[in-house]
């Protein structure tokens, strides 16, 4: 006698649909029974994929009365949305990788699914294999969690790497990650930080247990990071790497950013190099963990997916009340701490003019504007008669540096305010 | 009306047990009701701690009727096995830091809850705050893993750290460290490995889904390992750590170990300093991650501890057959390859003759051994006409190697074999 399978519908083919695909093969006890593709003309490398399953009608996957769980794998709002509310009306559990649909209709989505009683899981939407979700719902649910600092989006982690050991240009990189499949054709949703942003908006409001609006989150890509700021930080005993941090203070007010930041080289996440993801998040009673791995991939993203269809699977049957630790029980809006209140330390690359005025007038904006002075070097005289300088500031309110800014470029001693980056403080 | 509150009984109050009792305060659903300790007459700092709750016997937490869940906190298979028995036989479900007693009576211990439909969960027991037991039963349960490297014990990454950074002697750091409490007055449990030979067994046991029996486990201490070896290892790109690896081979034989190792400074371990644990796992689909974070500690501890208390609170009420992915479902006993049959890569430090003959003499001994060579470094030619020399092979059998050491030892050219530590292949 056969014991009965779960019946899994897929929605999408593509890179992690085909390791979903795959990895589930191995598992007697579900059965993909339906999959949903854009173009059912299109040539797949998948063994024992039988093609009688395969539809270009997604509504037949969300509508078929046979399957427990829907799987969405396309990715944006439209149709996704709408799809998962019709699977959920239907009956259906829901796994996704959707950090889009998350960060902009996260709340929506989970009220819905809470109203019929069914589960929507998302550990492959963020840091693809890394086990990040399900541990801070699960294990990790005696902490109060206040900080997160991480490398989600491995597109700029390599293109950042790569200018670091190569000593090359953003658009040298850029161009050769292209033509390596790490970037895309069109680069915005990575190298804008739109990406990343979408990742921390979800896993914030997940460990503060406190909505965040991804209106609210502060982005900045790396299109302006220089060759030179990699060198100046290497010096100063930093890198610079895409930080995606959320903060709660005291208050219990968000801070949830994107955005280039140097870090100390005697931090983990200095070492996180190339695609790599990693998450690191402090909290009480557990203290700081760094969490490190493939963040995206055909496999590793598989991973996820099926970890979270497995736990379904497993409690399927057993209770009307599924996996009670993986709901979402939070309701309350963060509040957010406006990013010109908020306080960083930051590096400054300045053009200047070889005067021997300069350092005191640097010194003299900083002052002006409330900002100590961690450091000050001065490097590359050249025949024009103009200096690098390269400023480290002690921590600082982001309005009073924006001021100081605005002065240096009025200074007539400096040429140009060449890079603003925050430092790890 | 109040809600029915989880009724907690706590065995041992020391360092883990203080932060589980103040964590748990902080939750209204759950009530710590008895706590047994050792000696009911010691000073203990714990703020709202009710006296009359505290007893020194401490079947009076697993008898007690009101109890749904003990959380065993002593170490130690005696009494601590018979305890946690006593109380599954009375309906309770159990929360454990016992590295132990799940090393040495896991199978018993797991089939006897079975019995009688009961969780033992244990976080905790395994590189302390770093969530790792309960990833691997739930959200990587779509993987087959096939290795483990792991840093498990503070202690001896503590000394070895310090003995790096320092240049000092294994036994001047561990006096220091026994000053400082890092230690115990007898380190053998950390020092010869013992504590992370418990804690690998579990843990490959667990990714394995197979077994593994602690006998099988090769243990070698780092009480050998001298600063003239750290400084080797620095110059040729290594640190040396103590690595608790867990690796199956392609027929499904395990090779579980504890010892000192030369790890790449371009990995994710090598970065691993002090007091931090961590542990990188590698299967399929995930490919490999890495999971850092405070092991040991009051309130690290704390955080795993009660996270599985909360686990189970979360579902206790809403099904008979509570956290089915948390349970223990393999029987299997993992085959092991013999120590002598495994394959390693090599770091020799030799004291020499200095004769022009050596360097030729020990590539001989090699090669009659099947040992090919990576790299020899001569150093350090002293007054008496020796010279130190640094040997890395490349991949060879431990059997091969441990003759070459014996030929070495009785060698004309070589005064004296000084180290042999595997490197990271």
């Amino acid at each position: 006698m056969e014991n009965k399978k779960i019946k899994i519908g897929l929605i999408g083919l593509g890179t992690v649909g085909s390791g979903v695909f795959k990895t589930l093969s191995d598992f007697e006890n579900v059965e993909v029974v339906k999959i949903a593709v854009k173009n059912k003309n299109k040539q797949r490398n998948i063994p024992n994929l039988d093609e009688s399953i395969v539809t270009d009608n997604a509504y037949e996957v969300v509508n078929n009365p046979e399957i427990d769980i829907v799987v969405e794998l396309i990715g944006g709002t439209n149709p996704a949305f709408d799809l998962i509310k019709t699977a959920i009306e239907n009956g259906k559990h829901i796994v996704t990788a959707n950090k889009e649909l998350l960060a902009k209709h996260g709340e929506e989505l989970f009220n819905f699914a809470e109203q019929h009683n069914k589960v929507v899981l998302y550990e492959a939407a963020i840091a693809g294999g890394i086990p990040i979700i399900m541990p801070i719902k699960t294990i990790l649910a005696g902490n109060k969690i206040n900080k997160i600092e991480a490398i989600l989006n491995g597109t700029t982690n390599y293109i950042l790497t790569k200018m670091d050991v190569q000593h090359s240009s953003y658009s040298d990189v850029l161009k050769e990650a292209q033509e390596l499949g790490y970037a895309e054709t069109d680069p915005t949703g990575d190298v804008e930080g739109f990406d990343a942003a979408y990742k921390i908006t979800t896993l914030a409001t997940l460990a503060f247990k406190k909505r965040v609006k991804i209106e609210n989150v502060y982005k900045e890509g790396i299109t302006k990071v220089r060759a030179e700021d990699m060198k100046a930080a290497n010096d100063l005993g930093y890198k610079i790497k895409l930080i995606a941090s959320a903060k709660l203070d005291e208050q219990g007010r968000a801070d949830v950013r994107v955005h280039p930041m140097l870090i100390s080289k005697k931090s983990t996440l200095a070492h996180i190099d190339y695609v790599t993801n990693a998450v690191s998040l402090t909290g009480h009673p557990l203290g700081s963990i760094t969490l490190s791995g493939p963040g995206a991939g055909e496999f590793p993203t598989a991973s996820s997916v099926v970890g979270d269809i497995l736990a379904i699977v497993k409690e399927l049957g057993t209770t009307d009340y599924l996996l009670p630790m993986m709901r979402c029980d939070h309701h309350e809006t963060a509040e957010f701490i406006p990013v010109s209140e908020t306080e960083n330390k930051y590096y400054l690359s300045l053009d200047a003019k070889n005067n021997k005025g300069v350092i005191g007038n640097i010194g003299n904006i900083c002052a002006e504007y409330n900002i100590s002075l961690e450091s000050i070097v001065q490097k590359n005289v050249s025949e024009n008669n103009t200096a690098d300088i390269t400023v480290i500031t002690e921590i600082c309110k982001e309005k009073d540096m924006q001021g100081a800014v605005k002065a240096f470029e009025t200074s007539e001693f400096i040429n140009k305010v060449n890079s603003l980056i925050r430092v790890q403080g």
